[in-house]
């Protein structure tokens, strides 16, 4: 499909609106993706009051598209909507825990994917925000989430007001293992991305000695991963989900 | 798109070949989805073997389509590759904690679900697997995956042998919140579920007063879903992310 082969994620949008009726019709779309037992145990958090953009804005470090979106959506694990039907039809359920907890993860993430595509083939652009695991406890508040409900990706989506160039990818054979696992040469694979321009200019920025020393020593260092997976993991206990 | 909005999962597939360039450019169209800081932590492993797909198939809980399929793939979180590129340069990787391994999972899922799609459009039939995550540490050993590499999703691909009717959804519009999250009238919401006849006979067939309690009793127990919430934190332990 060349709309997904020749994608970009865009941050600058026009000020034209995104109606309800089109994002309901995309979410629809979405929602039709495949999900574990059919019990659709997402929900989606629409944003478009100036006022929650800015509740929302600091747990998004500041990125600048949370409020120039017209619409920032938050897609969530939710076990609580199908909890409250098990309790109402008087059955006992059993949700909060780990397990359904990653599943409906992965529930999650084929519905937001699935509305991505439907956006991008409709002419919208769109861009993911990974802050939503940074700071998942401040979404949380912000966007008044009950137990057995999770934040687990953002999505900013409008019309496009930019047409920037495709970002790199590695060579697609350096991704794929044929009957069991097996290691690459990844400095081969790494040397065209490390080749690029743009890449020399980002290693030069940042005074490092090799492009992999900006991801690990500037852009995801350990500290921070470290730092962030405690505040993720208190935060999903927060929500009920017990491990 | 109505691609997206007629899809239904395909469980039984021709004897037509999904040949290995078909495959991969499908694959690389996955590749194109948004990924955290480009780093593109995923790897997926091709099964075609019927020795391999043996070794799967308990794992799966013998269904039967892992073995009749021509092709399963298994989406996995990997950031063993980036890891080593990072040591390869000189640098230190710090990703052997949970939020690298929770943005792998979304990442591992954005190209699973961009490639159910592209794969859909192409005419191909396909259904996805959350066995993978219940039986995680057999399915490491099957495709033989190292430290820092995890199996998110299962997906089995081939050309239909069947045409299923599409199985049913909740109103969208008891999914989407605006603003903040909203409690909704559960009872309403699963009204037309719990009136389809196969629904019904689902809950006759298992002897249970409604829908709900096929699920809680059956279906996904809490006893199943403790047990296997254990199974599969200790899997993510044992290949290296610690937490």
């Amino acid at each position: 499909m060349d709309s997904l082969r020749n994608r970009k994620s865009i941050r600058k949008y026009s000020n034209k609106e995104v109606s309800e009726e089109l994002l309901n019709s995309l979410l629809t779309d979405a929602f039709r993706a495949s999900n574990t037992g059919n019990m659709q145990t997402y929900s989606v958090i629409v944003t478009r009051s100036e006022q929650q953009k800015e509740k929302l804005l600091p747990f998004h470090f500041n990125q600048p598209s949370i409020k120039t979106a017209p619409v920032v959506l938050t897609f969530c694990v939710d076990f609580r909507r199908f909890s409250r039907w098990c309790v109402e039809s008087g059955a006992e359920p059993g949700y909060n825990n780990y397990l359904s907890f990653y599943s409906a993860t992965i529930d999650s993430m084929l519905a937001a994917q699935t509305f991505a595509v439907a956006a991008e083939d409709a002419g919208l652009g769109l861009c993911f925000f990974g802050t939503t695991n940074y700071n998942a406890e401040g979404i949380i508040d912000a966007l008044e989430l009950p137990e057995l409900v999770f934040p687990v990706t953002t999505v900013t989506v409008g019309w496009p007001a930019e047409n920037p160039s495709q970002s790199d990818r590695l060579d697609p054979l350096g991704l794929i293992h044929q009957e069991t696992y097996k290691d690459v040469d990844v400095k081969a694979l790494y040397a065209y991305k490390e080749s690029l321009p743009e890449m020399q200019k980002f290693v030069e920025e940042n005074g490092k000695p090799s492009l992999a020393h900006v991801f690990t020593d500037v852009r995801y260092t350990k500290a921070n991963n470290e730092f962030f997976s405690d505040a993720l993991l208190k935060a999903i206990k927060r929500q009920g989900f017990i491990f």
